[in-house]
């Protein structure tokens, strides 16, 4: 499949075969491929939790609407982003980049002061609902990773957040739940979405060109 | 190039070549692949708006910092998310759902009834930022995109929002600014991070897993 097929395959999968299994190789890419994601300056303020055991999942399955996908797939993503940006995080990032590059820049130190500067004085709510949006654009290349791999997977931001959080111990890591991703294969015959046409905007509602 | 060679061709391209544009075919592939992004419900909050005009992205360069990516590109796609969902918003989408799939559905209708319940009711803030993350993932569709037809492009947070807001008549659509896409080619010579090390954090510091 090209591109554009991969993109038409994909679809968010309501119904899950529990007896097919996403192999440790696809997992891995789809995670390489969360890792290239881009990020505001680079910073990559997000982790993702990758659950596969089967008790911790069937307790997330009430924090996520009992959506089947959650137990039926065999792994859950967790996209979880940092709950505020310190100064501590930024250097970390910093330091690394000057360290595997084997060298320092004028450019790169007044960025970093600039960030330094002006991130933590932020409220950490307004810096966590940047890192989120980071964490989404992470989330768009896992899809596109996934259906790569002729992997399925459900897209979910409709969940307990708070009671997420609280299960997996994301708020002593200074991290909040954004997105959850079950990975799985479809289930054709149960699934009543997998026939139905793919629904979108016309073009030139989506787009307004200014030339 | 297979999609992980993509991954690694694609970067925030620093310095563009203004005598080498995107081609018609190319930007509509890519318009086609954030039309295809999935969204919360698949409500779409966002909408695309895409200037070639070399006026308005003059009158852009200062708001974004003097980024000359986006007077090099020929292209600039603003990504602009709902500043709120509304009751018709909703109901346009499920509206125009039930219309090409030729049939309606007590599930769906109960859904359309859930969200109309919850959504507007939260404030025009949340709203905005739940929409923006949706925006977060369409923007990650067009940099894979992007890339998959060799096209650079850099995408930008740090503008002045509320100025390009102004400048595009965004407010009256309803709409606020998320991030900008320069779209163009790289400058191989001019471009002080093309050759550096992609840089990003260990895979065990993006991950953990829960086996």
């Amino acid at each position: 499949m090209n591109f554009y097929q991969t993109l038409e395959w994909r679809y968010a999968t309501k119904k899950m075969d529990p007896s097919k299994s996403v192999s440790a190789d696809q997992l891995e890419r789809i995670l390489d491929a969360v890792n290239l994601a881009p990020s505001s300056s680079g910073l990559q303020p997000y982790e993702v939790i990758v659950v596969s055991n089967a008790d911790l999942r069937r307790k997330m399955l009430p924090i996520a609407r009992n959506q089947s996908q959650v137990v039926d797939g065999s792994h859950v993503l967790v996209f979880a982003a940092w709950d505020n940006y310190t100064a501590d995080r930024i250097n970390t990032v910093f330091d690394r980049t000057n360290q595997e590059r084997g060298f320092t820049s004028e450019a790169g130190d007044n960025y970093r002061k600039m960030l330094l500067a002006a991130y933590p004085a932020r409220s950490a709510d307004e810096n966590f609902q940047h890192a989120a949006r980071q964490a989404c654009i992470a989330l768009g290349f896992a899809l596109m990773a996934a259906a790569n791999e002729q992997v399925d997977c459900t897209p979910m931001e409709g969940f307990d957040n708070q009671a997420l959080d609280e299960l997996l111990g994301l708020p002593a890591k200074g991290l909040k739940s954004v997105a959850i991703l079950p990975l799985g294969h479809r289930d054709t015959q149960g699934d009543w979405l997998v026939n139905l046409k793919k629904v979108r905007k016309p073009k030139d509602e989506l787009t307004t060109v200014i030339a």
